[in-house]
C-alpha cells in the first residue's frame, strides 16, 4: 500500500530498554495518529553486531549499522533517535543535528552541564536551517500529566502553592544486586537523582509551568559496595566474589522553590521497598488540587474546591475520554492505555513539530535546565544541605 | 452539676454485643447532641445475675434485673431498649408498649412476620397514647448514608435504575466452627439473610426511596453440619466431637425490582474471605451514581454526570463536614467517627421524636416491609429461584 | 531484514474498533514475542472500498478486498481473522476453516445457538487437518487473569464459594442516544448480555475453571423507543426525530450456580453511570480471595488467610513482574501495559498453538458454551427469572 | 452500682476542641477498658464561667472551676489533665506535679523548649514520688500506628531506610480567614510547624525506634496579613476590615537524618486544598514497608518482601482484629473505630501505668525531644536552610 506523505527515515542509536520502546512507538505512531510524515524505520545501531541484528529482526528496523557515524551519513536518515547512554548523547545529538538531521535524544540530556550546554548551541544553531531538537521527558506525554497541565494553566488550581513528587522504585534493596554501570559515576552520571528525580522535575515544572529556583538537598548511598559483574544474562545479572565501590547516590531527597512561589519536596530513591515505578505526585493550589500516580496511569485525581463543601472530594478522574489529550486516538472511554504510549505521544508530537516547522518541546534548552537543577542538588548536598541557586 | 431537662429513664434488655453498643451510646448522647431529655440510665436486664450485674458495672448502669416484666414495671423507666435475641422482640416490645413506654428494638424486628405483624399493631395502637416505637436499623444512621438518601431526593442521581448491594463476611469459612445459636433455625430465625441480609434491604430502599416489590432467591449452606458447641468462652467458643445440622443460609443472594423501577442485585454472606464487615452498596441514576463501603464509613463515592466530561470521576467525599448529617455534632472536618456512632445517632434521633411527639423512622411497619421482603427471598429460593411478590 | 521463521499470511475481515485493535496486534506479535511465524498482514477486508483502503493505509496492511470470498481464495493467506459483526461469523469462519485456513473469531462466536453449533462442528472437522480455530476472548489474556486462573488451579483459594462479577458502561445512559446497530436484536443478538455479559461469563469460567450450570435472570429495556440514527458520523452518530424499538436489553441480572458448588451473581449494563469499562470480579474461596477490576488491568487484589491474623489483607499485586503470565515479553517491573496488548497474547496464543500443531484455547466449544449460558439467561427471563438449566 | 476499685478524681483545664475530646475518653475509658481505678470526673476548668458551666454539663463533670488552682488544691482531684493553650503548660502541670498530681498535658508540650525542660525536671521529680507525667501525643494510640512499631520492633521491615511523613490540611487556604490565636506567634508558638508538625514527627520516631538528628527546613507563609478576628461565633468566627500580621508559619517542610539510619521527608501544611486531616506516613525498610493515612486510621498498608515474587502487593490490613492493639477491648473484627478512642487509649495507657506505679509514655522528656527537634527546624529555616543538628 502506499501513501502520498512524504517518508522519514529513522535512524536508532541503541537498542537495549530505550531503543526497544522507542522501536514500538516509530512501528505504531503512522496507525494511531495523523501525521505528516510515513516514518520509514531505516536503521538501527548497535556495536555488536550479533545483537543489533537481532533486535533488527525483532523491532522491525530494515538495517543495521554498528558504528552510529554511518546513520549521520546515509541520505536516506532524516531523523536520528538517540538511545545510548547519556555519556554518548552529546557527542551523537551534535554530529546528527549539524548533518541536517532531526534529533530525539533521551533524558537526561547529557551527564554533564558543559555537555548539554554545547547541545543546546548545536541545536539552536540548527533550527536556523528548520532542523528540529527535542529531549525525550515521555512521562510529559503521559495523557494524565499533560491534562494536568490544561488544568493548571485555565486556573482551575490557582496560585500553585505545594508541589510534592516522589520517584520511588526499590531494584536495588538487595545488598547483593551486583555493581552494575548504573551505579557507577563515571557512565551514569549519577543514580537515582539523574535517572529518576530528573523526571519528577521536569515532570513538575511541566505540570506548573513554574521552574525550580534553588533547592536544599541530601544524597545517600545505603549500600556502599556490591559484588562486580560477573554476567550480564538474566534480568539484573549475577555478582563476582570481588566487590567495587558504588559511586552514586541511592536516593536523593530535596526541599525546593520555584518561580511562581510554590514550595516543594522532592524525592528519588531506589531503595521503598514494594514501589516498582511510584512516580507520584501531588500538587496544590489555592483553589483545586492534582495528584498522580505512574502505575495509575490513566488515571487523575482532582479536588476543586467548589461551593457546594457537602460534596467535595477528590475526583479519580479516568483520562480516556475523547476530550482527553492523546487518547481520542486510541481506544473507547475506559480502555486504558500503557506505559509504552507515551513513546508513541512523543514520536507524534515531535512528526508534528517537524511538519509546522516549529521548535517541538521539550527544548534541548528544557532539558539543559533540568541539568542545572540536578547541579544544583549535587552542589547543596556536597555543602551539607546548604540553599543552592540554581544556574541559568 | 444538674440540668433543667426532664429525665428518661431507660431500662436495657440484653447485654451482650448490642448491648454493649447501645450502652455507648445512652452514655454518650447527651454529651453529644442538644437532646431534649437527660438520659438516665436505670437498669439493665439479663438472665444470669453474675453477668447482668458485671455487664452494669463496666457500662454504667444504675442497676439491674434479671427478669424483664421489671423494667415494664418499674415507674422510673420510660423507654425500654429490646437488645435481646429476635426471637424474644415481640413479647417484650409488646408489653413495653402496653405499659406506656417507649421502645426502640433491634433488628430484625422478629424472627416471624406474624410476630412483626403483631408488633406493628402493638406500636400504632400506642402512638394514638404519644408512645413511640422504633426499630434500630442503625445503618441508616452511618452520616454517609443519610447524605446519600438526601442526594437521591435532592434528585442529584435522577432516576434510580440499578442497586447493587452485598454484605460480605467471612467468620463461619472454618468447617470447625461450632454450630452457635445463630445458626440455629429455630433461634436466629434465618442465617446470613435476616442478620445482614436485612441490613442492605433496609439501606438500599431508606437511601433510594423505593421498595422492593418482587425478589428471585438462592440460599446456599455450604457447610450442612458443624460440632456441637462445648463452651462458649472466647470469641467463637469451642466445639465438641458431636455434630449437628445447620439449619440456617450461609448465602443469600437475589435479585430484585423496587417500586420505583430500579432493579437490584443482593448478596449477604458469611463466606466471603477476607471481607469483616463488608456491606457495599453501589446505586446508578440517571444523572450521577453513589458507592459506600462500611469498613470506610466515613466516606461517599459520588459520580455526577455534568457538563465537562474531561473532569467527571468518582468523588471521594469525607464525610466529616459539618454541613454532612449528624457530623457537626462531633470532631473538625477530617477527623472521623466509629461504626458505634451510628447508635448514638440513633438514641439522638429517637429522643428527639418523642420529645417532639413524632413518629421515629424506621417504625415497627417499617421494620415488618422489611421482614416480608425477606419472607418473599426464602419463598423464592424454596421454589427454585421462582418469582415471588413481595407481600404488603 | 529477513528472518528464517515461516511466514504467516492473514486476512482480517472487518475495519471498525475489533479491526482496529487486531491491526495492532498483528503488527506488534513479533516484535514483543518469540512466536513460530513471522505475520504478513496480507489483507483487510471491507465493503465500501474507500474506507477499507484507507483503513489498510493506516493500520499497515499490504492490500485490502471488498469480498470476504476474496481472502478465503487467496492462497497468500494462512489465517482469517474474523472481526465483522456476530451474524456473519459463522459463515465466514466455516468458509475459511474449509479452505484449511486458521480462523480467529471474535466474540460472542455467533448470534444463535444453531450457528455456534454449526461452527464448532466445521471447527473439530478442521482440527482433523491440523487447522485451529480460536474465539476471541480477550480478557482471558489480561496477565492479572491468566494468573488468576493459576492461583486457583495451584489450590490458593480452596474451594470456590462465590462469583461476583459485573460488567458495568454507561454510553447510552442518555434517552437522546440513537438507535445504533447494538440496539436492535436482529444485528446485535442481545444487548448488554451478549456484548459484555460474554465476557463475564466467559472469564469467571476460564479464572475457577468450574462452567455455569443453571441461571435465574432479569432483563430490563430502560429506554424503548430511541432516535433513528440519521448520521453515522463523530462518536455516536446524531439522532433524527423519528423514534424506533430498542428490541434488546439495557441491562441483564442474574443468578448462577457453577460446576464445581460456587454461587454467582452476574450483572451486565449499560446504564451504571460513571463506570466506563467496569468488568468488575471477585471470587471467593474456601482460602482465599481475588478482586479484579479491568479499568485498572495491571492490578490483582489477593487475600491469603494465612497463619498471622494480625497481617491477613487484601494484597494489591501489581502484575508487572517478569514471573507473571506475558509480561516478561514487555518492560520492566511496574511499567504498565494497556487494553489493547491483550490482543497481542491472543495472538502470540494462537501462533504458538499453531506451531505446536494443538488447539489453543478458547475453542470454538468453548465459544458455544459460553453462548449456550446467555441462552439460557434469555430463556429464564422470559420465563419470570425462572430456573433454567444451562444446554449442552 | 458500686466497683471495688480505688476512684481517681479527674480534673481538666479547658473545654475546647480538646477538653471535649479528653472528656469523651474520661466517661468510656471504664467501659471499655479493665483499668485499675474508676475514673471520677470530677472538674472541669475555664475562665469564663457561663461557658464552664454547660461545658461541665454537656460533658459530664461533676464540678467547675474558673480558676485552675483550684484543682490543684483539692483533694478529691489525683490526676490533672491539661488542655490549655501551650503557652499556660508548664504553669499548670508543674504546680500540680509539685502538689503530687499525676498529670496528663496536651502537645506539644510547651511553647519554648526553656518551658519544655523545665516540665521535664519537675516530671522527673515527682516520678521519685510516684507522681506520672505524660503527653498527649494520642496518635501514637491509632491502633495501626502502634502495631506499626510492633512490626518494625520484630524486624518485619528490616533497617529503615526512608521515611515521608505529611501532614496536611487546608483550613486556613481563604486569605479572608481571620487572624485567629493559631496564627499569633506568641500564642501558638507557631504555626503548622508545632500544631501539626510536631505529630508526624513523634509519630515517626515512635514507629520507628529512631530519633531525628539533624534536619534542613523551609518555613513559608503565604498569606502574610489577615483581617484581625471580629467575632468568635461559628467554626472560623468573622474578619473584621481591620488586618494583621501572621506571624507563624503556614507550611514548613524538612529533610532530616534519624539515629538509625534512615532518612526522611517531613511536611505539614495547612494549604493543601482538599486534604482535611491528612496525616500519611510512609515508611520503607531493607525488608518491607508500611503505609498510614489518619483519614483511614482503621487500616495499615503492609509490604513484606516475601519469597513469591508473584503474589507480593502493599496488603491493606483492617486493624480490627482481636489481637491488635486496643481493640480488642471494642467491636467484632470489621467495625471500625474513630478519631476519638485514641484518646480512650491514652487515658487507659496512663491508668495503667498509674496503676503499675511505672513511667508512662510519652514521658515529658520524649516531648522535650520532639520541642528540639521542631527548634532546630527553626533555626535551620531562619539560616536559609542550613544544616541543624537537634540539640540533646
Amino acid at each position: 500500500m502506499t501513501d502520498s506523505k512524504p517518508t522519514l527515515g529513522v535512524g536508532m542509536v541503541g537498542y537495549a530498554f530505550m531503543g526497544k520502546a522507542h522501536s514500538q512507538a516509530w512501528r505504531t505512531v503512522n496507525s494511531a495518529f495523523d501525521v505528516p510524515f510515513t516514518v520509514d524505520m531505516a536503521a538501527i545501531v548497535g556495536r555488536n553486531e550479533e545483537n543489533v541484528k537481532a533486535a533488527a529482526n525483532k523491532f522491525g528496523w530494515k538495517s543495521y549499522e554498528t558504528d552510529w557515524h554511518r546513520v549521520i551519513d546515509r541520505d536516506d536518515i532524516g531523523l536520528v533517535d538517540v538511545c545510548s547512554p547519556g555519556g554518548n548523547h552529546a557527542e551523537v545529538a551534535i554530529a546528527a543535528l549539524q548533518a541536517g538531521k532531526h534529533v530525539l535524544c533521551e533524558k537526561p540530556l547529557a551527564n554533564t552541564v558543559d555537555e548539554a550546554r554545547a547541545m543546546v548551541e548545536a541545536a539552536e544553531a540548527a533550527a536556523q536551517n528548520g532542523v528540529r531538537a527535542m529531549v525525550g521527558f515521555n512521562y510529559r506525554r503521559v495523557p494524565a500529566a499533560t491534562f494536568a497541565r490544561q488544568l493548571v494553566a485555565e486556573g482551575k488550581l490557582g496560585t500553585i502553592r505545594h508541589i510534592r513528587a516522589v520517584y520511588l522504585q526499590d531494584w536495588i534493596t538487595d545488598p547483593d544486586f551486583p555493581l552494575v554501570w548504573r551505579l557507577q559515576k563515571d557512565q551514569a552520571g549519577s543514580g537515582a537523582l539523574g535517572d529518576i528525580g530528573s523526571h519528577i522535575v521536569d515532570l513538575t515544572q511541566f505540570i506548573t509551568g513554574q521552574s525550580v529556583t534553588g533547592v536544599s538537598a541530601l544524597l545517600e548511598t545505603f549500600i556502599k559496595e556490591r559484588p562486580l559483574v560477573a554476567s550480564t544474562e538474566g534480568l539484573r545479572g549475577t555478582g563476582s566474589e570481588e566487590h567495587g565501590q558504588v559511586t552514586v547516590d541511592d536516593a536523593a531527597l530535596f526541599t525546593a522553590r520555584l518561580s511562581g512561589g510554590a514550595i516543594a519536596t522532592y524525592e528519588a530513591t531506589r531503595f521503598a521497598t514494594g514501589r516498582k515505578n511510584g512516580l507520584r505526585l501531588e500538587i496544590n493550589g489555592e483553589k483545586g488540587s492534582l495528584a498522580f500516580d505512574l502505575e495509575r496511569l490513566n488515571e487523575l485525581e482532582l479536588y476543586l474546591a467548589e461551593e457546594d463543601s457537602r460534596i467535595q472530594g477528590f475526583r479519580r478522574l479516568l483520562i480516556t475520554e475523547n476530550e482527553h489529550p492523546y487518547v481520542g486516538a486510541w481506544w473507547p472511554a475506559g480502555h486504558i492505555i500503557g506505559w509504552e504510549h507515551t513513546f508513541t505521544h512523543e514520536a507524534y508530537d515531535l512528526l508534528t513539530a517537524i511538519g509546522d516547522n516549529t521548535d517541538p518541546s521539550p527544548t534541548f534548552a528544557e532539558g539543559l535546565q533540568v541539568q542545572l537543577v540536578l547541579d544544583a542538588v549535587e552542589r547543596s548536598a556536597a555543602n551539607s544541605s546548604g540553599w543552592v541557586t540554581v544556574d541559568k
